[in-house]
């Protein structure tokens, strides 16, 4: 069991190993050798950054039926469930840490939301693996917030600035190796007032089928994550608004808004 | 003018400047800071790599008017030419090098198919570029083979395993970094017989708009890399077929498919 995140030290990214309050700065990667260094530093001191940056990205786009369900309703259409479980990615440059901000670009439009996720971590190089064997190849699991613009979501051909415009994805803050899938609850919080709640485990598809379907076709590489999609209605969110999303076994990755002016 | 490839030295991946008939290897980034070593191979002694994993792989999806029309046509469609500029993205697991295998699924359909593409490498970061210094964040021009499977690819939600299973996005076999852009021609040869022929700028949105596009949401990291999309309409290949792609001023990437068994 244990707790890995990834910070600056003297300029230098570093992974990093979570004992109560302090970290204790890592040399090499957790996926494969590393050694403890004699650095550690007080959780409230570091600046976390992305605890991972992917080889690829992977995230499901829409695994949990109320989401669908609910978000159909909103655009007038009838929900269309997913018939099997088709992958999709999101870009790595999006990417940023717990308490970095949200940047909310000049041209967005207000229908700009979060969404809360839990990130499937992978520590093994994998290919062909089955129902039973499937989890063998998770180091640990994470949080991300897959923040969307709605309007370009639905206007574009592609997600590509929708979903991964600079800071749209927020992941962290750490990657706990030891959870309770069964027993999670996601629960995100606006400026401090709860949102959205449900069940993590919820979904569609579970892990062990994206993870069975991928590696029909693709190497599972280690430091490679997996977003899981989100459950229910999103809400706006504006310049100054606190995004907290908490999943209980792991913790809570946190992000303020700021709106950018053109 | 330099010629960059990257290749194994001594079992770890190395960068490497290719002159005359001879690669030599080099310590560092060339988006960065590097020397040369003391270390010098034959060019035809060398296995390639993927001359950059890219922190982030865009790959424009339709760019070439002929392409648009008779892929449309085929399939009894109106073609639907793109109103702007959106980009979309590929996966690094599906990236491998020239003279690597194509692995073709033991599932896969006779609708198998090359696209042969010019590859843009950035160098620098970048953001907010404009129309007359978008080039200024490019480092050279490789290119890629974007493999497709055409069935897969019109029944699947996203393009996850028709565009992006393992060794579907040959790249190389290096990088060139003096060409000329308005004088390319991009010859495709399956088995030694030209099957395509176009003259690479014909894009309908330039590569100076995509960088524009992009840059104004999100920030080019040095080693990014762009496909800019194929024209004309591609032909099915099976088990045993060399696929050789020669962009006029780059070289060839030539990849030869494998047919897996289940």
């Amino acid at each position: 069991m244990a707790k890995w995140c990834r910070f600056n030290v003297d300029g230098q990214a570093s992974f990093g190993m979570i004992e109560e309050k302090r970290v204790i700065a890592i040399h090499g990667y957790p996926f494969g050798t590393y050694e403890r260094t004699n650095q550690s530093f007080e959780l409230t001191d570091i600046q976390f950054l992305p605890p991972v940056i992917p080889p690829t990205f992977y995230c499901v786009g829409i695994n949990y039926k109320d989401h669908i369900i609910q978000m159909a309703a909103l655009r007038g259409k009838k929900p269309v469930f997913p018939p099997k479980a088709d992958i999709g990615y999101r870009a790595n440059s999006a990417l940023c840490a717990h308490g970095d901000p949200i940047l909310k670009p000049a041209n967005s439009t207000d229908a700009f939301q979060y969404e809360g996720e839990l990130v499937v971590v992978f520590g093994k190089q994998a290919k062909h693996l089955t129902y039973d064997n499937a989890l063998d190849c998770v180091f640990g699991y994470t949080i991300g917030n897959d923040v969307s613009e709605r309007t370009w979501q639905a206007e574009d051909r592609t997600l590509w600035r929708a979903k991964n415009s600079d800071s749209f994805k927020p992941m962290g803050p750490w990657i706990e190796t030891d959870v309770n899938l069964d027993e999670m609850m996601t629960t995100i919080a606006v400026n401090g007032t709860v949102h959205t709640k449900f069940a993590t485990s919820n979904m569609i598809f579970g892990i062990r089928d994206y993870i069975v379907e991928i590696t029909k076709y693709m190497t599972i590489q280690p430091g490679d994550v997996m977003w899981m999609g989100t459950d229910g209605v999103p809400s706006n969110i504006k310049h100054g608004d606190q995004v907290d999303i908490t999943i209980s076994g792991i913790g809570t990755l946190s992000n303020t808004v700021v709106q950018l002016s053109a």
